[in-house]
C-alpha cells in the first residue's frame, strides 16, 4: 500500500523537516499543509510567509543565514519603497518581493490561495504538493497589552517584545480546510505535526472547523516533533508565548496541545528526562536528535519519524 | 506677473527640457503635464512609463545611459518574475517596481494617478508639479499587419518593428484632462510643447475632449520643440511613424501636427533650411541647438524657449 503522509507545517522548523520527508518520499506520498494565519498585505501585496518559507526550503532558495527569503537576494525595491514613503519594517528582497506581485496577480485574477501556490511551486520546479490549510482568510491576532497586534506586526514590527495575552484566529470559525488539504486528509495513511510553533503555526490549522474532529478520529499512526528543545523553543518566541499563557515552556506543553490528536511525539535526545511529561497527555516520547543543521539532519530526523509513522 | 507655463511633455525628450525648465523656474511657476497614453498594467502593476521618466527625472535618479529606468537598478525581482513563469519582456528595475507597487496600491485605496503622482514626487523630493493629463484610463493602441498592439508592446516587445497603419487612443473621447493641467492651462501665461513623439506622446494629450479647442484660444505664447532633427526622431519612433502614416519625416511634419496650436516651432539648427516648411503651417520658426546631452544643454535650451515664451 502506498503511504500518503500529511505534514503539517509552519515556517522555519517545518520547512526544514519538509526538505527532509521530500528527500525521502515520492511527490504522490506527501503532501504539505502550511499554515496561512501569519498571511498579509504588504504594499498591497499578499505575503505568505510560511508558505514562501516552505516554497524557498523545497526549491533549494532557501537563504541558510536569516532562515527567510530567498538566497542572494537583493534590497533595492525596499529601499525605494521606504524612499516612496511606504513603511518597511517588514524585510522583503527584491526576489520574494516578485513571488508577491505574482501571487497578488493571480488571486486578482480570481485563482484560490492553493492554486496560485500550485503554480508557483511547478514554476520554481517544486514536484511535491504545497497546499494552503485554508483558501479562505485566517488572520492570527496576539492580543498584547499595546493592544491586538497582527502576527506579523507582533513578531516582526514588535520583535515579539510585548506580552502575549490571548491569541485569536480571525476567520478561522467560518474557514474552510483548502480542497487539496481536505482530500489528502481524507486518503492519508499518516499524519506529521512538523516541529513548528504550536500556538501560532500548528494552531491556526487546528482551529479550521472539523480539523481536531478529524485528527481526533484519524485511524493511522500521527506523529508530531516538539518544537521546543530543553525548554526552549529551537527558533521563534514560542517558549516566550507559551510562559505568557500561563504554561511551562516544555515537551509536556507541546504533547498538551496536541493530546488525543497525536500517538507519538518526538522530543530532543536532551529532553529524554521528560518522556513522563508527553505520556501523561496520552502520547508516546520518542527522543531523537530533531536540531537540523544541515540536509543530513533534515533526512535523517525525517526517516525517523516515517519509521514511527509506519 | 508671474509666468505660469505649461510643459506638455512624454517621455525621454520632454524630462530632458523639464529639466531645464525646472532649473530656471520656480515651482509655482511651472506645471509639467505628462502623457499616459502608453500606461500599461504589468505583473497587475500600474506603469506609467512617461510620467515615471520625467519624475525620476526632476529627482535626478535617471539612468543616464539607458535613458529609462532608475541609476543604479537591480534586476532580480524581475528575474524571479521570469522565473516564476509571468512575461518579462518589459524591462523592470527593482527600484522601479517598488515606484509601480506604491502607485498601485494607492490607486486601489481610491486614489487618482493625480495624487499618487504628486504624493510620488513629494516623496522624491521634487519641488515641482507633474501631472499625469488624465486620469482616466487613455490607452495608446497601434494598429498594424499583426493586429492592434498597446504602445508598449509595439515599442518594447516588438521594437517598434511592425509598420503603423494608424493609431488609436482608446478612452480618449470620453477621458477628462485632471484637474490640475485643466486648472493650471486657465492661469497658464505661455504652453510649451516638449520635443516628445507628436504622435504617440503629444498626440495622446491633443486628443482630450476640448483641449485642442482649449489650445487654438490660447492667448499666450505656444512654443514648441521639434523631437525631430535632420529628418530624423533624435530618440524613438516618432520618424518612422510619420513614414508609415504617409508623411515626411521633418520639422515640416511637427509643424502641421501643432497647425493653430502653435507660434513658434524651436527646430535644430541643422534644419534652418526648413524654416519655410514650417513656416507654411502658419507658425514661426526657431533655430537653436537642440540636441540635448547634458545638463547645461537643458537648461541653455529651457532658457530660449522661455525668452521665446516671454
Amino acid at each position: 500500500m502506498t503511504r500518503r503522509i500529511v505534514y503539517l507545517a509552519g515556517g522555519v522548523g517545518g520547512s526544514k523537516l519538509a526538505v527532509g520527508l521530500a528527500s525521502l518520499l515520492s511527490p504522490d506520498e506527501l503532501t504539505i499543509v502550511v499554515n496561512t494565519g501569519d498571511d498579509e498585505e504588504f504594499h498591497g501585496l499578499h505575503v505568505s510567509p510560511d508558505v514562501d518559507t516552505v516554497m524557498y526550503a523545497l526549491a533549494g532558495l532557501t537563504n541558510e543565514v536569516s532562515g527567510w527569503g530567498v538566497t542572494g537576494d537583493t534590497f533595492s525595491g525596499l529601499s525605494m519603497l521606504e524612499r516612496l514613503g511606504a513603511p518597511t519594517w517588514f524585510n522583503l528582497g527584491d526576489k520574494d518581493l516578485a513571488t508577491h506581485i505574482r501571487r497578488t496577480q493571480l488571486l486578482r485574477q480570481g485563482w484560490s490561495l492553493s492554486k496560485v501556490t500550485n503554480e508557483l511551486s511547478q514554476q520554481l520546479g517544486i514536484k511535491h504538493r504545497i497546499v494552503p490549510m485554508s483558501d479562505d482568510s485566517v488572520r492570527t491576532v496576539i492580543h498584547t497589552p499595546e493592544g491586538p497586534l497582527s502576527f506579523q506586526d507582533y513578531f516582526v514590527r514588535r520583535r515579539c517584545e510585548p506580552s502575549a495575552a490571548a491569541i485569536d484566529f480571525t476567520g478561522a470559525d467560518t474557514a474552510q480546510p483548502s480542497a487539496g488539504f481536505s482530500e489528502a486528509l481524507q486518503e492519508a495513511t499518516a499524519v506529521i505535526y512538523g516541529p513548528s510553533n504550536p500556538i501560532v503555526s500548528i494552531g491556526p490549522i487546528l482551529a479550521l472547523p472539523g480539523l481536531r474532529e478529524r485528527l481526533q478520529a484519524f485511524s493511522g499512526p500521527r506523529i508530531a516533533v516538539s518544537p521546543i528543545v530543553g525548554g526552549e523553543a529551537v527558533r521563534g518566541p514560542a517558549a516566550k508565548m507559551l510562559r505568557e499563557l500561563g504554561e511551562e515552556p516544555g515537551v509536556g506543553a507541546i504533547a498538551r496541545r496536541l493530546a488525543g490528536l497525536c500517538d507519538i511525539l518526538v522530543i530532543d535526545e536532551t529532553d529524554r528526562d521528560a518522556a513522563s511529561e508527553v505520556e501523561r497527555w496520552g502520547m508516546k516520547a520518542v527522543a531523537e536528535q530533531t536540531i537540523m543543521t544541515n540536509i543530513e539532519d533534515r533526512i535523517s530526523l525525517a526517516g525517523r519519524v516515517l519509521e514511527l509513522a509506519s
